[in-house]
């Protein structure tokens, strides 16, 4: 007992560490909504990146050196895993972050691409993301690559990003933009549409009703919520609370309208956030 | 004779030296296109930091920071005078860029407000930009520091930049927006609306159609080209060259459908386009 007691002195101290989350602003806190409902007792810490945001207009170094940073200060915070709750440094830093950190590592695309497989009859897979994420074609590589007869096509929804900001979910605007959008993807008889940007939930009530009720729709929260429970499982790092998780959210900046918007992403009331001053995350992390 | 020409070697060399333009990103090319429209035998060198955009969630020190560095290059690049052509760098950096530099510095703000008195017969003025210009109440400390009896009403009008970007100047969802943003503006009377960002001159259309043919707009890029021309005249600066001027461009990063972008912003081709490293820019100047 003691030589186990030394190994591990509080039982399920590891287990109750909590889950990272990093954005590059307020998007990802839709993941956490939908982690918050598939491992309700785990604690999660998020950390939105919202001076520096967008990360798409970045070069790959940046976000690279970006995400190393963000994933070092959650470390701090004493992590047990981490979900990259971000598009654009999923797709371009998660190599070099499993390569530097020993923790499960999930990031959007791999999850989202294979849930589409999964659910998708006709593999004729449409994807709707930044301009960013859609110009670097990341789902269609990773779709492509487990699965090389699967026909997929990438359309950028540049509005879609602060339409949801604005809240507007169901103004007459909002269906008349996913209109405009999705027309070519309706046309083309998708049967599978992945939100390949953390901000499309918001509306996804808008962009179903758009592309119709026959297309299924892909969450890549929902998609990596499932799979960083699966892993968490199979290194005994589920937390044995029977308590609800508690969340604290980090944010380098705190922008105009930050709680509105975040709590309207979240789907319940934010508290605990702390800003993170830039110049110690850069130099310290 | 000798000694004058010791003085100014080249006849016209001063003047014939370019006006630098710098704005957080593409919108200040609705300035450029101005400026060469009431200046058009002067050269132009303008900056975009595109990499950097945007301005408006950052702190004070950081616009300002990046200002004098945006300020240094152009410098170097020997120009004359200097337009400020983004809104939130006008409202933070001007004070600061003055003390530290020895050329003629033109804003956004205070041309366009003293514009807008002028214009304005009733006084009451109706200010839009972003949720960070607004937030600043830049344009209504300025309007009232000159006219203490003028009223202001200022209103964000976040999806005015990626309407403008996405070149949806005349499609339904950008009047149902407008109409949307600016009827609370419509039902209080104003007779002058400033367009407090640099991007919104490209919906002008949409915009004085809903606001009413009765309201005159305000575009800071007329006012401060005039302002401009006003200061060189004053200084003996202005170009003798009876040749149209040439237009050069840098950027910290060219993303996506940037072309495209900047020739609907600008009204015409673009060509000699740079980019300008990142780190050389932070470490250099």
């Amino acid at each position: 007992m003691n030589h186990t007691d030394k190994q591990n002195p509080i039982p399920g101290e590891a287990s109750r560490k909590p889950i990272g989350v990093f954005d590059s602003g307020i998007g990802g806190l839709t993941v956490v909504k939908r982690l918050a409902i598939t491992l309700p007792n785990e604690n999660i810490i998020y950390f939105g990146d919202t001076a520096r945001v967008p990360y798409g207009s970045k070069s790959n170094s940046t976000v690279i050196e970006y995400s190393i940073q963000n994933t070092k200060f959650l470390l701090q915070k004493n992590i047990k895993a981490l979900v990259v709750a971000c598009n654009t440094a999923s797709s371009i830093a998660i190599p070099d972050l499993k390569k530097m950190f020993d923790i499960p590592i999930i990031g959007m695309i791999e999850p989202g691409s294979r849930m589409a497989l999964k659910k998708s009859q006709s593999k004729n897979i449409g994807v709707i993301g930044t301009r960013a994420t859609v110009g670097n074609l990341a789902y269609s590589k990773e779709i492509k690559k487990l699965n090389s007869s699967a026909q997929v096509v990438e359309k950028p929804c540049p509005l879609f990003v602060p339409l949801a900001e604005e809240g507007w979910i169901k103004h007459q605007a909002t269906f008349e933009i996913a209109e405009e959008y999705l027309n070519e993807l309706r046309e083309i008889g998708i049967d599978t549409l992945v939100l390949g940007c953390t901000h499309y939930p918001i509306l996804a009530e808008v962009i179903q009703e758009v592309i119709g009720s026959k297309v299924e729709l892909i969450d890549s929260g929902v998609a990596s919520s499932e799979v960083i429970k699966t892993e968490l499982e199979k290194l005994d790092l589920l937390s044995d609370s029977k308590t609800s998780g508690v969340q604290e959210y980090y944010v380098s900046d705190i922008p105009a309208k930050f709680k509105e918007v975040a709590e309207l992403f979240l789907g319940r009331e934010i508290e605990h956030v702390h800003k993170v001053d830039l110049e110690v995350l850069i130099s310290e992390y």
